[in-house]
């Protein structure tokens, strides 16, 4: 599983508000709660269990995003999170001198940390309820495009004054696909470094082959540490350790950013993304083997690529699973059946049928033209070339242009709220590898080209009479925006510079820009907007017929569920709930140490000092998705139990519905980081710091009102 | 997987003669083949390697046939075969104070090894072509059923003179569903005794769960000898081991006896197979069902149930897996295509057309004629009560009926060559449990009752008016065949007592057999003999149109198949060629060390000891199905490298088309089981007994013609 980076600023989902099956009722262990609507009566009920409002805001307040999921493990602001979250990061402060990501790094002293910079963290300090401000901006009778965009100038004013009065970075939630919205303030942490990680190939041994499988035996782990003014971020809030870990069949909650899911969206949603998703899938492949070509050029283009690879062959087996379940004829039969018990139960109330009786219609509308609009999709949406032609260079002559409008003209994305982020993006220091920019970009032109015809404006635009490989190279040989500090000139004053710079990265971003922003607009206002309102009325619907108890669908915002530690049958045999160290060596071995299978130089050479029987990796029900790696798993007594690294191959199906039959959310368990820290990286002072904290007084979960069942259930986190 | 016994006496195998693909084209790693046929050109093409004769007939003479397979490995008739094959014989001589099943045992010295009575083994000595003869003796024009009944005696004449001549038991096999006839001739072995054995947790660790499925952690072997004359059996031919064991990617020869498959049938047969599977699943399952129950009143049941258990939970296993191949779509489509591709091609030749075109119909008729008694296949085609009802009393009733009569006119079991089986099997000294017997007997009356009604006189002979428990309590009651020496003493003078014996069971066979022999022989003439017919036709239609190049449908009897050492793909992932002792404790530590995954004592207490690096079970593509089990693997210097004991699950479509993408035959590595002798079971003197036959002169496979492609290819076994 990948962390998935979730728009930042207003987190405008489009998910229709609905319980998931037609009784309203959540299925066991189902559910990416919010943390001011927790289900208490659900977890007393399965788990004679109910957490306390300060238990609950405990682990909130230990939950750390870094894009993905992590969570503070000492009061010196020590990061756990995956390593796989963390790659990146490492990747980019690695050279082919000093490869942290294939060595691993342990410092071997605190001022030995290594700084990642452009990177940060936040962790969310309070929730607000405001609904009634974000809608009370919408004027009756404004149609939904417009309507859209009052909401989302409100949702910019309300970031905007968050900012100012608490200095917190706001971001406005549209949860039930915009029947609440929530306001969430962080705090941020913008100077992260590196602690410790383990070798590549310790934390994705088995590689693509075993990423979304299990059994497994990943030490998937790596860890970071906050600081503030040069120093370690002191933090009341952290997560103890339990070095004895979990027990088969015990309960665990887990904590962190899931990114999506659909299991509340119409069918006509449903029914469109089978129809487009092989081409989404199509072009990951096609990617991904592209960018694998240019890695068997050389060692050092292996390396560069390394990121990339991962990252798309992540993409591609998610794809394809997701894919296998919506082909799946019963996720049809079930989505179909609780639609249409929501439909006749609103039909059958006059006033319900009159309010809400014509979501669906609409929300069919949105997906009908989008169908007829599917080239614009395919070719007009993104910015031709590569990821950093996309994030970084339109992004510049975007934030120009928009930065000189009012807050409530601009691009969501571009609110006043949003711009440190952007800058930080704009501004970072990663390495451009401008060999395999031009690889990526040559290959996109070419598509283009392909796609549209060579008469097409935006192909014109690109093109400029060159072929793809030429454009492609006139591009690269020429930019000089690879270079952070000519960036960094260029963003002076608001970037005036920007709209008088002749580095022909930016002219073409330029001639690309109005064509691009046309095609998107007409997208958010006949397919985003009409789904926004659908999606509202369908959750209002559903509010009034079910009531209010379901959790909304993912957001990439912070949620916690729970589950229990739990193996699962597979083909005729059962799938054990651990493995162990021994099973690591075992399947190292059996292959024959060899390829993805081969052992890390580490876990080679300290074998000896390993205890085998140790736990490795283990699997529970807790409802997780993508985003959710780097997810703390605590137990009942809210210690850290193990940290949520991927889901199994029968997971794909949960982005739209959660089954705990097969589908497992896959841990790394607290004992085997002890054991890698301790036996296999030289990290005793980690694994001390994580004890030392754990015995100590402070950060301590508070005792969970346990196995009593409370009619006066906490209400959740309050604005703070 | 389980053995499988079959029928001894003619072998009359109704399979369709056909090559597997239309084009006629034999893939690769595929076949069952004949010693007298190998395929060299084939082995050579793949393997670079063309065995001789010489070391086709040391691998024959070295095979061992216990029922399933196993093999010589050491001149004084050591012989190694599965724990699973050989787990009903040590049952029998097990008691609840010497419980051998459940705690293995391993002979001090040669004079403790444990007389096994009542088993025998045999060798394969010679191969003689006796087409002519068989099918001299029907004249033209005779109809199926006639044609089917001169056939049946002239094979039983010919293996009478066989014995009578060489001293030799003699077998005609039906090959390509009788278009040819080869008559085997075989040295027994009828006194066998039990050397060493693990246990059976070790040997079937993970059960039921783990059967049919591949990674896999089982020491599924024992140790027998064949004695002659009061000594160990003096052999020539045995197979030397290879301590080194194989590598990942090299040739297998496997050599045993493969049950039955299917491959050459016609596609009428398919479709009435799959009509009828879910009975026979259903069937099988009620019956684990009942033994399950039965063993849950205590421990002595328990022991007791346990072999009964084993085999039904294998055959129930087995069904279901080859059910579900059988409702795959792209299976009909494939036996479709291949079908109409050879009926075309005869079509296409009048010649052709007039001399096999009907065939098909035939066996359609034949299926046809079936499906409209099938209810009679249900209820009539065995004798009511448990499998002591059908093996022993039944039987014992129809030996004093069919020896009264001349050969050629007896029930083919029942001819001459084949009375030495009957009359072991009729007193063997095999434990009868009568409170087992009366729980499936109860069960097996009301199941009569309640499909054919009380009127149906096959109910009336059976009830006499009881209900079915009152019934099965009287048989049981009265009944004095469980004593081996009322058995013995009713065998004298031809039985002749039986006909006059007032044992209640003896008078329930007595009533009831006429019934059955009715019913079965409606059914011989209108299913088998169409079916042998048809399948003799299209087998010559093929031979013509493709060359006689395919082999055989298995047939139970002795075949050799080759294959290499390799993993294969599964789900996203890879599954790996070999496991690991580190695996086999990996697993068990997975789900706690308990239930089925619980280690076996020794493998606990001794893991010390063990290398955990070792191999311990390996998968091979080697063509293999039921009654392979205890095949020896061997490399191509004909040393022995492994045993199998299973299928994967994937294997289970094997029965209908071989596919070599993901099934696979499961073996147990000759390392493992070195190891296992010394380190866990105190056998070091086993271990030895083999290490010094694989260093003596004798006993060697003599060179294969490697990589030289001989034209003049080896003729395969002749007569001796």
């Amino acid at each position: 599983m990948k962390k998935v980076r979730i728009g930042t600023g207003a987190c405008l989902v489009a998910g229709l508000a609905a319980t998931l099956c037609a009784a309203g009722a959540v299925r066991a262990n189902e559910g990416m709660w919010t943390y001011n609507h927790p289900p208490q009566e659900l977890m007393q009920q399965l788990y004679g269990f109910t957490p306390t409002q300060a238990w609950l805001d405990h682990l909130r307040l230990s939950s750390v995003s870094p894009g993905a999921s992590a969570a503070f493990v000492s009061p010196d602001g020590l990061i756990l999170t995956n390593h796989h979250v963390a790659r990146g990061m490492i990747s980019r402060v690695s050279t082919p001198e000093h490869n942290y990501v294939r060595d691993g790094f342990t410092a071997a002293s605190r001022d030995q940390e290594i700084p990642l910079p452009g990177n940060t963290v936040h962790v969310l300090v309070s929730i607000e309820d405001i609904t009634a401000r974000v809608q009370g901006a919408v004027r009756a009778g404004l149609d939904p495009a417009a309507a859209r965009k009052a909401r989302e100038a409100q949702i910019a004013a309300i970031e905007a004054e968050c900012a100012k009065k608490t200095g917190l970075r706001g971001e406005v939630v549209a949860l039930y696909g915009g029947a609440r919205y929530d306001l969430y303030r962080y705090k941020e942490y913008t100077d992260i470094r590196l602690v410790c990680s383990p070798e590549q190939q310790a934390a994705y041994f088995g590689g693509d082959y075993d990423n979304f499988c299990y059994p497994r035996h990943d030490l998937d782990f790596s860890f970071l540490r906050a600081y503030e003014n040069g120093k370690p971020a002191r933090v009341s809030d952290y997560l103890k350790i339990n070095p004895e870990g979990i027990k088969d069949g015990e309960m665990v909650i887990v904590s962190g950013n899931p990114g999506r899911t659909d299991r509340l969206r119409t069918l006509a949603y449903i029914d469109y993304q089978r129809e487009t998703f092989p081409d989404r899938v199509a072009r990951t492949r096609h990617q991904l083997e592209l960018v694998r070509s240019y890695m068997a050029r050389g060692a050092e283009q292996r390396r560069r690529g390394l990121t990339l690879d991962n990252g798309l062959s992540n993409t591609l087996k998610r794809s394809e699973g997701e894919f296998a379940a919506l082909q799946q004829p019963e996720l049809r039969v079930k989505k179909a059946a609780e639609e249409k018990a929501l439909r006749d139960a609103v039909a059958a109330d006059p006033k319900l049928q009159a309010q809400y009786g014509a979501a669906w219609d609409h929300s069919a509308a949105a997906y009908d033209w989008a169908r007829a609009h599917e080239k614009d999709r395919l070719y007009r949406r993104e910015m031709p070339g590569s990821r950093f032609f996309s994030t970084t260079v339109l992004s510049l002559v975007r934030y120009q242009a928009e930065v000189a409008k009012p807050d409530k003209d601009r691009l969501p994305s571009y609110h006043e709220s949003n711009l440190p982020d952007v800058l930080r993006r704009l501004q970072s220091p990663a390495p451009v590898y401008k060999d395999l920019e031009e690889v990526m970009a040559a290959d996109s032109f070419q598509r283009l080209l392909d796609g549209l015809g060579p008469e097409d404006p935006l192909v014109v635009a690109v093109l400029q009479g060159k072929t793809p490989a030429e454009a492609a190279k006139f591009y690269l040989d020429g930019t000089k925006l690879d270079d952070v500090a000519v960036r960094q000139a260029l963003l002076k004053d608001k970037g005036k510079a920007i709209a008088k710079s002749d580095d022909p990265l930016i002219a073409l971003a330029r001639r690309v820009d109005p064509l691009l922003r046309e095609t998107d607009k007409a997208w958010r206002d006949n397919v985003d907007a009409l789904e926004d309102d659908a999606g509202t009325q369908i959750a209002l619907a559903r509010f009034a017929v079910y009531g209010d108890k379901a959790y909304p669908d993912a957001t990439g915002t912070l949620r916690f569920g729970f589950g229990k530690v739990t193996g699962y049958p597979e083909a005729t045999t059962l799938v054990p709930p651990f493995t162990t160290f021994l099973g690591l060596y075992d399947r190292a071995l059996s292959f024959g140490d060899s390829g993805d299978f081969a052992l890390a130089p580490a876990e080679r050479e300290h074998r000896g000092d390993v205890d085998l029987n140790g736990v490795l990796n283990f699997a529970c029900t807790a409802d997780i998705t993508a985003g959710n790696s780097g997810s703390p798993l605590g137990d009942r007594e809210g210690r850290f139990v193990g940290v949520a690294f991927d889901g199994n191959v029968e997971s794909h199906a949960n982005r739209f519905v959660y089954s705990e039959t097969r589908a497992r959310c896959v841990c790394l368990d607290v004992r085997a980081i002890l054991q890698a820290l301790t036996k296999l990286y030289h990290a005793q002072s980690v694994a001390d710091e994580m004890l030392a904290a754990a015995a100590q007084g402070g950060g301590a979960a508070p005792a969970a009102a346990a196995a009593t069942a409370t009619g006066a259930a906490a209400t959740g986190a309050t604005a703070k």
